[in-house]
């Protein structure tokens, strides 16, 4: 898998100039994730993430949008359980190199999602998020449970910060997605603390 | 283009038992729009309504979702001004039978589509309509504009039923888009009355 960070920005409606703080302070995994916009425009604020990440060397993977993360050529999709199954979404990424990723969130989605050929999950919610409020809390040794079954990349999610990221990773993750956990306060100084943290962490 | 009728019947979220009716009774294209389920539901019965229509080879195609048509091999799309631009969903739908067509709301809108490389338009609303609120009416007079600048087929759209499709015809369009004019009372019987009237124009 082409991922260059062990932390993946989710963007949630944040503006261009977030993303780019993200990657100016080394987080270089970029999910794109948007709510509310029209696909026209889905498609135009994707286009100028593909220009920006690529200029980083940057991962960027769509969220939901199996047609515009092939027209934009991100490097793949993230495909949450009521989205297009993963068989279907393969064979618009038919390309070999693209990146498909799942959000599962018990042992058996992981374990399926595993079969049926993701390139990594997302697992979570880890810890309460005010990004989808009806996230359902697992834990941090549910985590543990589902790294133990799944060979795949396991990408912990929901309510991760600064505050208790270490906790996280220390459980074993093969990374960690944020959102409002890098947004909520000062983008860099935040990039910096995660990244410091996971180098340390990594050692 | 590979249309089989000229009436599209959209779909506008019916049972496959009203699709089922609307192909007995001769209607044999059938356009596949669907608001408010996940993309996954939206999968499904997109594949479904694929196979059936495929039983009465009639024409299929996908609204608003690239990926779908893509993925259960409509024979095209059928995209709003807000969806994916048409250079770009022809990416995706590169076989070159596969139809695109792109709903119009004024003469702009029309030349801009033809020039794009759209195969057909959709052009309204002719009249008022229950099924989108917010649309514009534009009458018989604009149709006519129109068709006298426009040379791909223009298929009129929008409050369109069996009292009031011959004055449509007679604008002189290339088609009708009906949803709830076929649905509203009995489909097989509306169906039987749009045919007649369409067959009594055409000769
Ligand atoms: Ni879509």
């Amino acid at each position: 898998m082409n991922i260059k960070s062990l932390i993946c920005f989710i963007t949630d409606g944040s503006d261009e100039e977030s993303v780019l703080k993200a990657l100016r302070s080394g987080i270089l995994w970029i999910q794109y994730r948007e709510k509310g916009l029209t696909r026209g425009e889905m498609f135009y604020k994707a286009s100028r993430l593909r220009e920006i990440t690529r200029k980083f060397n940057a991962c960027f993977i769509v969220n939901d949008h199996v047609d515009i993360a092939f027209i934009v050529d991100a490097d793949g999709v993230h495909l949450g359980q009521k989205d297009l199954p993963l068989k279907e979404a393969r064979k618009i990424m038919a390309n070999s190199n693209k990146i498909i990723g799942i959000s599962t969130h018990n042992l058996t989605e992981a374990i399926e999602a595993e079969k049926g050929g993701a390139d990594y999950i997302g697992f979570g919610s880890i810890f309460p998020t005010t990004t989808k409020n009806d996230a359902v809390v697992y834990g941090l040794d549910t985590l543990k449970k589902v790294k133990s079954f799944v060979n795949i990349p396991v990408i912990a999610i929901g309510g991760i910060n600064t505050d208790n990221v270490k906790s996280v990773l220390d459980a074993g993750c093969d990374g960690v997605a944020v959102s409002s956990g890098l947004l909520r306060g000062d983008v860099v100084e935040n990039a910096r603390r995660f990244l410091s943290i996971i180098e340390e962490v990594r050692q």
